[in-house]
C-alpha cells in the first residue's frame, strides 16, 4: 500500500508540474525505487523527473531501467545529456543497449563515446546475442600471479573504484592467461607477505564468452559465485559476469519460460506500459497454431458423428474428459520443463522419466476414474459411466506420457523445451483423447 | 554429455565398490558438482562417496545438497560424523535443517551442538517458517560507526574468516542499532584515516527478520545487493541475508509458482529421486477439485441436450471452442501471476489490467474468429460457422477477463496468486463458454 501511495504522489506532482515536489520525492527515494516508478509511467511523463535528477543519480536510475525504457528515455534526451549517460554506463549494459536500439540511434551513440569506451563497447557487441560476452564487464581488477598480497591490495585500492566489482579478482599469468580467481575476502584476511599464486583458487569455474549466458548464470547460482571469470578460446581473461546480472538473467529466463508454458511469446516490456498490440502479437501466433491444430478435434468428432447421434449422452462428457487429459498433461509437461531448466533432469533420463510419469499417470487415472464413475452413474447411468471411467484411466496415462516426452524430445533436437506449452500438450491430448473415448464407447456399448 | 558420462562413472564405481576410483573421482570434482551427482542417487548409494570425502570437503558438499537429501545423509551417518557435520554448518542452514527433520533427530542434533552453536540455532528457529530470520546468517563482521577505516580493516582481517560473508559489513551505533552498511570494496579503497560513520551508506535497504523471505530476496535483486541487513523490531542488527541464499530462494519460488500454475502442489525433492507416490499426491488434489468442477460442464451440456439432438454438428466444435477459451485464459492468468510475482503489477492496478486484457481478448477473438469462420464454413457450412465465429469472439474476451481478474482477486484476499492455475481458469471458462456457445447457437439458428 505504501508503494501505491508513493506512485500516486509522484504522478500527481508531474501532472501539476510541481518541480519542487518532484525534486523532494526524488531525494527521498533510492535509485531502484525511482526506476520502479518510472517504469510504470509513459515515457513522456518519465522524462520529467529523470531530467531533474542530479548527474550521479541519473546514471544509477538509468541503469536500473529495463532496456526498452532506457531506449525511450535516451530518445527523449538532448545531445549533451544523451552522451553523458552513455559514456558513464557500464560497458556491458551499454553494449546491450546499443545492440537493441534502431541503427540510427546506435550510430549516434557510438560516435559520441570516447575512443576507449567505444572500443570496449564494440568488443562486447562482437559477441552473439544472449552470449556471456554481451553481459560480462571487462572492467575488473586483474592481479598477476607473482604479486604479494600486500601489493595486490594496493592494486585493488588504486584501481578498485573504476571496476564494476572487486569481490572476485581474476588472477592471470603471462599472456593474460587466467590462472584462477581470488576473493577479496580471502585477500584481506591473508598474510600480507604471501604470494597470490599460493592462494589463488585455480579450480574455480570459468566460461567462454561465446557460451549462452543463461547456463553461465545457473552455474553461478549452483557454485555460489559472486562473479564468474570469462575467458576467450585461448583461456585469456576477457571479463567478469557479476551476480546482479546473473540474478536478472535468471529472472528473465524464468519469466520467458512461464510465458512460453502458457503458449505465449515472452514480452520484455513492463506489463503496465506495454501496448495492447504488443500483447496481442505475443499471444496470437500460438493461439492460431493451436486453433488450426484443434481442427483435428473437429475431424475426430465428425468421424464419430454417427456414434454421437446414436448416443447423444456421450457428448456430455467430452469437455470433462478432454479437460482432465489436458490438466494431467500440463502438470507433467510443466514438471519436466522446469526440471530440465534447473538441470535436475537431462535428456538421457528419458526412459526413467517416461517410466515414472507413466506410473504417475496411471495412478492419477485410477483415482479420477473412481470419481468419474460416481459422477457418471449419478448423472446418466452405469453403462456410459463405465465408458467414462475407462476413458479417464487411459487418457490420464496417455497425457502424462505425452506431456513428459515432448519437452525431452524438444530438448533432444535442440529446441528450448519451454516451447512445449501446456496448451500445446492439451491440444494434442484432446484429439487423441477423443479417439480413445469413442473407441472405448463403441467397444463397451457395442455400437 | 560430459555431465552424463561423469555420473555413470561414479555410479559404476559405487556398484563395483571401487573405493580408489571413487576417491579419485571425488578429488577431481568441485563440491557443487559432487552434490549434483549425489542428488541423483538413492541415499544408500550416496552415503558411500560421501563418507569417503575428507572432513573439510564433506561439509562443503553437504551444504550444497537439498534439505531432503541432507536429512537422508544425516540419518545414514553414525554419531561422531553426524555431530561434526552439524557443528560446522552455517547457523542458518542448520536451523532450517533442524526445523525440518523428525523431532527425535532434531533433539539428538541440538544436544550434540556446542552451547554457542546451540544458542544460535535456537535463535534462528524462533522465527516463523519462510521468514527472513530462518535464512539469515548471524555471523557477520560488525563494525562500530566510530572506527577508522584502518581499524575496521583490522577487524575484518581478524574476524573475517569466521563470517559467512565480508562483502557487506553492517555498521552499528550504540545498542547494536543498525546505522547502515559498508561494502568491503568501499572500505578497501577509502582513505585509512577516515571514520566509518562518514562513509557508511545509511540509506541502504534493510528488512525485519519476521518478514517473508521471498520479498526480501526480490528486494536484493532489485537493489543489486550482495547481502541484505536484517534487523529486529527495534532496528537492532541481527543478521545478513546473502546473495547465494537469495538466488536459491528465487529459484525455489519460481519453481513453486510454475508447479502451481499447472495445477500441482510444489514438490521440493529432486525430480530424479522423488517417489511416484509423492508426485501423485502433489498432483491429485487439484485434479480432483477440477474434475468435480468439470461436472458443471456435464450439467451445461445436459441442459442443452435437446439443442444438441436437433443439431449434432454443434457438438463437433465443443472441444475446439473450450480449448481456445482455455488457452486465452491461461495466457492472461500466467502473464498476471508473473507480473504480480516480480512486482510489475499491484492489486490497485486491477482496473488498468482488466481494461487492457479486455481489449487484448477482444482483438485475439476477432483474429481467431476469422480463422474459425473459415474452418467452420469449409467443414460444416455457413450457419454453424457463424455461430462458431461469434462464440470465439465472446469466449476469448471472457477468458482474458477471467484469467486476469482471478490472480488479482486472489492476491487481494491474501491468497498466493500462483494458485490460480491455468487449469483452474480453463475449467471455469469451459462451463461458462458452453453456455455462451449454446445461447449464441439458439439465437442465430433460431432453435
Amino acid at each position: 500500500m505504501s508503494q501505491g501511495e508513493r506512485a500516486d504522489e509522484l504522478l500527481e506532482q508531474i501532472e501539476k508540474s510541481d518541480l519542487t515536489g518532484i525534486r523532494l520525492w526524488l531525494a527521498e527515494h533510492r535509485p531502484y525505487e525511482i526506476a520502479d516508478e518510472l517504469s510504470r509511467m509513459s515515457s513522456s511523463d518519465a522524462i520529467i523527473p529523470f531530467r531533474l535528477l542530479d548527474k550521479d543519480r541519473e546514471l544509477e536510475v538509468f541503469e536500473e531501467l529495463d532496456p526498452s525504457q532506457q531506449q525511450a528515455v535516451l530518445l527523449g534526451l538532448r545531445g549533451q545529456a544523451f552522451h553523458q549517460i552513455l559514456e558513464k554506463m557500464e560497458p556491458d549494459d551499454r553494449a546491450r543497449l546499443i545492440g537493441e536500439v534502431p541503427a540510427k540511434v546506435a550510430t549516434r551513440a557510438l560516435a559520441g563515446l570516447s575512443p576507449a569506451e567505444r572500443k570496449m563497447t564494440a568488443a562486447l557487441l562482437g559477441y552473439p546475442e544472449d552470449s556471456v560476452g554481451r553481459y560480462m564487464t571487462p572492467e575488473a581488477v586483474i592481479l598477476h600471479r607473482d604479486l604479494t598480497v600486500a601489493r595486490a591490495l594496493e592494486v585493488v585500492r588504486a584501481k578498485g573504484t573504476d571496476a564494476e566489482t572487486v569481490y572476485t579478482l581474476p588472477v592471470v599469468g603471462d599472456g593474460r592467461r587466467l590462472a584462477g580467481t581470488i576473493e577479496l575476502g580471502t585477500l584481506v584476511t591473508s598474510d600480507k607477505s604471501r604470494l597470490i599464486k599460493d592462494i589463488v583458487d585455480v579450480f574455480v569455474p570459468r566460461v567462454q564468452a561465446t557460451e549462452p549466458v543463461e547456463s553461465a548464470a545457473r552455474l553461478m547460482q549452483e557454485a555460489n559465485l559472486v562473479a564468474l571469470a570469462v575467458v576467450d578460446s585461448e583461456e585469456r581473461f576477457v571479463g567478469l559476469l557479476t551476480f546482479d546480472d546473473a540474478l536478472e538473467i535468471i529472472e528473465a529466463a524464468d519469466t520467458e519460460d512461464m510465458a512460453r508454458q502458457s503458449g505465449a511469446s515472452p514480452v520484455v516490456d513492463h506489463y503496465v506500459t506495454v501496448s495492447v498490440f504488443r500483447l496481442v502479437s505475443a499471444r496470437a501466433m500460438w493461439l492460431i497454431v493451436l486453433l488450426v491444430a484443434a481442427t483435428l478435434t473437429v475431424n475426430v468428432m465428425q468421424a464419430y458423428e454417427a456414434t454421437l447421434e446414436q448416443v447423444t449422452a456421450l457428448a456430455l462428457f467430452v469437455p470433462m474428459l478432454i479437460g482432465t487429459g489436458g490438466n494431467v498433461g500440463a502438470q507433467s509437461a510443466t514438471a519436466i520443463v522446469r526440471a530440465l531448466a534447473v538441470g535436475e533432469v537431462r535428456v538421457r533420463d528419458l526412459p526413467l522419466v517416461l517410466w515414472k510419469e507413466c506410473r504417475v499417470g496411471l495412478m492419477l487415472g485410477l483415482l479420477l476414474a473412481a470419481l468419474a464413475l460416481g459422477i457418471g452413474s449419478f448423472l446418466v447411468g452405469a453403462a456410459i459411466a463405465i465408458v467414462v471411467g475407462c476413458t479417464v484411466i487411459a487418457i490420464c496415462t496417455w497425457a502424462a506420457i505425452i506431456g513428459s516426452m515432448m519437452p525431452l524430445l524438444a530438448n533432444k533436437v535442440g529446441v528450448d523445451p519451454a516451447v512445449v506449452s501446456s496448451p500445446m500438450v492439451a491440444t494434442l491430448v484432446d484429439a487423441t483423447g477423443l479417439i480413445i473415448y469413442f473407441s472405448i464407447a463403441r467397444l463397451i456399448l457395442g455400437i
